[in-house]
């Protein structure tokens, strides 16, 4: 077994990192994943950063325990509180800096970043735009509905888009031109997030920004499994620290497809 | 000190518990209450029935070790899922039976009971109905969407309106005259729930119910603190696993007033 032929482990609070999972999955289909989603104690997203980052080193460590080569947290809230103060001995991306560069690269110079309270309480992603960009003028809007929009399956009704009028008015009133889904759940309220901030307003979503470094860093470092055309598609490991029929449904629609979850206790 | 005149420990998976301490203070105000709000690990309405096990007997033993005469399960999902698992060496109370009691007592015939996923999934409200009276059409609805309005505090516009309506439309076409808010979050959301219902539906809320059995049962055991009048008032002192700003907000709505919290883990 060489390093290359390991697979990447994917680390998130539920199954919304399904959503990393699927832009991996697009952008190097050859890559075999380990994906570990901690749904026994999720949401981290109203959890304070230093039980954040106890979590996220444990499921961390879980993973490097399996055999891996690399780890994306595909968390944002983990991403946001937890990775800057873990000293990985492999290839480590969180989703925020590979967000902001892409937002940053396509603002006109007003960018709104929603996500989870604890992700905006961080002000991670309005501290690495305005590492990239100083001008940027950054506006942040915690949305706690949403993941529970999401999970509950309402993502295309007028409820959803009540919730997501009144989440965005204030950065729609700020003549934002880009708006960072910073949540791993957000995707699957793109086409009401899109109704609602109109055409002119560009959605960035961290998943194929994150997806996109993965391919040159792991390119760079010689580590990318075999990309030939017709190599053998990796395989998807996943698993899970509870079982719930509700996170099944939601992968099923993020995958498009089954996954089986083995149950596994990380604490 | 004699057993009576230790404190109730009162457990909830969050700060939502706390509507059962202002009714349990409001109908025993001379006793003392050691209150555990599992904040690192909640909600518990998703989570799988033996995870709500293993967080429960751990959050009893962090009270009992603490020494007090009884105990409360404020959390309806561990209520329903985890109380009749244990086996306690002190008197201890879900709110399933006692909101199932009055539900019985008050209906027509047709009760509808609202919950968290995993409270619904169990069947205890309608199992304890049931038993109680046997000819009742109990209908129940999970409302995973309340918990998230009620911790955001849109309780009172017409987001929760359309969230309520949309849950409760089957019950009421179903004709139930009594509804269960099966949930510790759910009392605050009792002026939409009573617009949505109409005054045909009573309301039962498992808070007031438990504090009247808790009441009645410590008398019979000779267990109650003096409640003369003029007795002083019991102390209340509050442990959390995890801190975050949003809980001190929202217990501050149910207690009208501030509560220190004491960080602690029960891992």
């Amino acid at each position: 077994v060489t390093a290359r032929s390991l697979p990447i482990g994917v680390f998130d609070s539920g199954v919304g990192g399904l959503t990393v999972v699927a832009a991996l999955r697009e952008r190097l289909p050859a890559e075999s994943i380990l994906y570990l989603g901690d749904t026994a104690r999720l949401p981290y997203g109203t959890k304070s950063p230093e039980t954040v980052l106890r979590y996220t080193r444990k499921n961390v460590d879980f993973l490097l325990a399996r055999g891996i080569k690399a780890v994306v947290v595909a968390c944002n809230t983990a991403s946001a509180l937890a990775v800057p103060h873990l000293a990985p001995a492999l290839p480590l991306w969180g989703v925020i800096e590979a967000g902001a560069e892409r937002a940053a690269a396509a603002s006109g110079g007003r960018v709104g970043v929603i996500a989870t309270e604890s992700t905006i309480r961080s002000d991670a992603y309005a501290a690495a735009l305005r590492r990239l960009r100083p001008e940027l003028d950054v506006r942040s809007q915690a949305c706690p509905l949403f993941v529970p929009l999401v999970e509950e399956g309402w993502t295309e009704d007028e409820i959803a888009e009540a919730v997501a009028r009144r989440y965005l008015e204030p950065l729609l009133d700020a003549g934002i031109d880009t708006l960072v889904l910073g949540c791993t759940h957000y995707p699957l309220l793109r086409p009401v997030l899109e109704r609602v901030v109109g055409p002119g307003v560009a959605l960035v979503d961290s998943a194929s920004a994150v997806a996109e470094q993965v391919a040159r860093d792991l390119e760079a470092a010689g580590l990318r499994a075999d990309g030939a055309p017709g190599a053998p598609r990796g395989e998807l490991h996943a698993y899970v620290t509870d079982t719930a029929e509700r996170f099944a449904r939601l992968a099923h629609q993020i995958l498009d497809g089954d996954l089986t979850f083995e149950l596994v206790d990380v604490t």
